[in-house]
């Protein structure tokens, strides 16, 4: 392929036109004729225009052997031309009444092979296919993951100055009182910390206390919490646009009947699943190995959810560790690993650490203590 | 059709049940076999479930003589059953590692058309059209939208007091001096301002000053604002879910030159738009009305976005009052007026309310002063 010309511009210090031209390269390796970005972290990675994700049409149109091309609403150009993306890519803008997708298909071939952002509106994948009616259309993450699951060292800053701000969190919180509080205090306090500790947004704040913890995503609410319960707490937020996430099971005075036991078995779920993780080994083999130290304590049918997620400009990104994924782990790739135990009407346990995939093994970004804490 | 049996639970005082028939019988009038709702404000106005729109599959499923099914992950089941939606909706769960397109396709027919929640993630649809690959796809606004355009009582009393507050917000930010600051600390106060006066989010907070004005979705940013220059303010947020959205454009200590003839166009094309709105009149007269001001001035080319659009659970939702939009007014809509002109290296100026359509007009929402407010 002939090298688009836009895009080899000087780099003016930022990462975009690597990622432009690995993108597009990308495409080519893929089969496609086109990726097509929406409004989202693909475009915020590639080109650096945060745009809001609207019913208005914004779509980077990344084409093997063409200069890349940001088709706009004729209101946001000036957005666009000042964002790190008007340096380098030609815009192409729509007014209010237009056709946006009719503007978009005089970019792509009649029959083609397209790929679309994950996180497109589907009111738009609907006007994509309307007016490109012979194409054959797939999700855009195979393409872009291929880039975004490497993370830079830049990138891997960011991630664990928000691992870090999340484990002080963790541990001020730990000196706080909980007997008594209401669960939506408590997430309160969380967001607070959060924020004390380098977070610009806070992005969730489970606090699932008693019985509640045996529901994953619980939503905080006004139950009080009491002595003799195990609180889950799973937190996050952003720093420079990149994700925290961290769950702890702490106890209030002292455990409930039973709890030490299953907080060991998932601490050593954990521990088996980071021990596992090197480079080429297979996600879903991390997966299993926490599984399987779940299954032998007897509670496979309590572990509901997968062992883990990627994170970066997203909190749950590729690689996912899930039974069936047979990618290979990379150095540079950061994820959770946050096995759980979910005991229906008694409590919940689940302790999770955001980890990279080294050249040899892997290390935490977390480092907040897997011991469990008893909180006042 | 048999009407669905699941539904006709008593309604527990919140107007579920209603929504949840309506749709199914607005799916049936569509032509449509099956109507899928994932996390959005549809979810939310149709069944009381505020799901995170994420990677995993959470689905409602309207299909017409059949009672709703709400697919969800196995691990937000807890959270789904604590829902309103837990209280009439019968409930399917998948579990990591499963294909949920699978799942939901046992609930379709094999040939079938389908409509989708506009905002439904791409990569969901593909799995959609993956599984019942005989199917016709559109999208769900079609349908859903034909019940959230009319707004009810509850509904327009949350509008009303989301727009009261952010017309105290800009009162009171109209004391304040501006005159040295920079556009994000203008912006700063104008978050607080909201939250102050019962907003319970801040969404958007565009403070474009001087030629930044002229960028309608201007982000604001280090520009210190200075006196002689005109300023572009557009915020809103949220009270109980429901959305504000108000447009001023001020000046500091006096207008720049040429200021404010534009403004008095502004003004005359805003209420030309309001005083055209009624019953039974298509979305684009009002449109036309405003547009007609702004070309007879000579400015037909500098106001690049359509008139206004609707507002409600979200900041943009039908009907979009826009050139080629025929869909007549009826009462209980609720929508922005909100008319600009942006002269590029100058200045803009947009003015902005919400309406509502009446049985013989329209009310604004928003009460603030449209005189041209001068600031220190």
């Amino acid at each position: 392929m002939s090298e688009p010309a836009a895009i080899m511009r000087p780099d003016m210090g930022t990462p975009f036109g690597d990622r432009l031209l690995g993108s597009i390269r990308a495409t080519e390796r893929a089969g496609l004729d086109a990726l097509l970005v929406t409004p989202s972290a693909d475009l915020i990675y590639l080109c650096g225009y945060d745009a809001p994700p609207f019913e208005r049409l914004t779509c980077l149109v990344l084409r093997p052997g063409a200069d890349p091309v940001l088709l706009v609403p004729e209101l946001e150009r000036p957005r666009a031309t000042a964002s790190p993306a008007g340096e380098r890519i030609e815009l192409a803008a729509w007014r209010d009444g237009d056709d946006p997708y009719a503007a978009l298909a005089a970019l792509l071939p009649r029959t083609a092979r397209i790929a679309v952002t994950d996180t497109a509106w589907a009111v738009h994948l609907l006007g994509f296919q309307r007016a490109v009616p012979g194409a054959e259309w797939s999700a855009g993450s195979s393409v872009v993951s291929s880039l975004r699951v490497r993370k830079d060292p830049q990138e891997l800053e960011l991630l664990s100055r928000a691992a870090r701000g999340a484990d002080e969190a963790f541990r001020r919180l730990c000196d706080q009182r909980m007997d008594g509080l209401r669960e939506e205090e408590v997430a309160a306090s969380l967001d607070s910390l959060l924020r004390q500790f380098g977070h610009d947004t806070v992005e969730f704040t489970i606090v699932a206390s008693g019985p509640n913890g045996a529901s994953p995503h619980h939503e905080p609410g006004a139950r009080p919490i009491r002595a003799g319960e195990g609180v889950v707490l799973d937190f996050g937020g952003t720093v420079g646009g990149y994700c925290s996430d961290i769950s702890r099971t702490v106890v209030v005075e002292r455990p409930p009947r039973g709890f030490s036991h299953v907080y060991d078995v998932v601490r050593e779920a954990q521990e088996a699943a980071f021990q596992a993780v090197r480079p080429g080994v297979a996600a879903e083999e991390v997966d299993a190995a926490a599984r399987e130290i779940i299954a032998m304590a007897g509670y496979a049918d309590r572990f509901v959810h997968r062992t883990g997620h990627g994170i970066g400009l997203e909190v749950h990104e590729p690689p996912y560790l899930v039974s069936g994924n047979r990618q290979a782990l990379e150095p540079g790739m950061c994820f959770s690993i946050e096995p759980g135990i979910y005991l229906e009407g008694r409590f919940g346990v689940r302790i999770e650490d955001i980890v990279t995939v080294t050249e040899t093994g892997a290390q935490r970004l977390n480092r907040a203590t897997r011991d469990l804490e008893t909180v006042p």
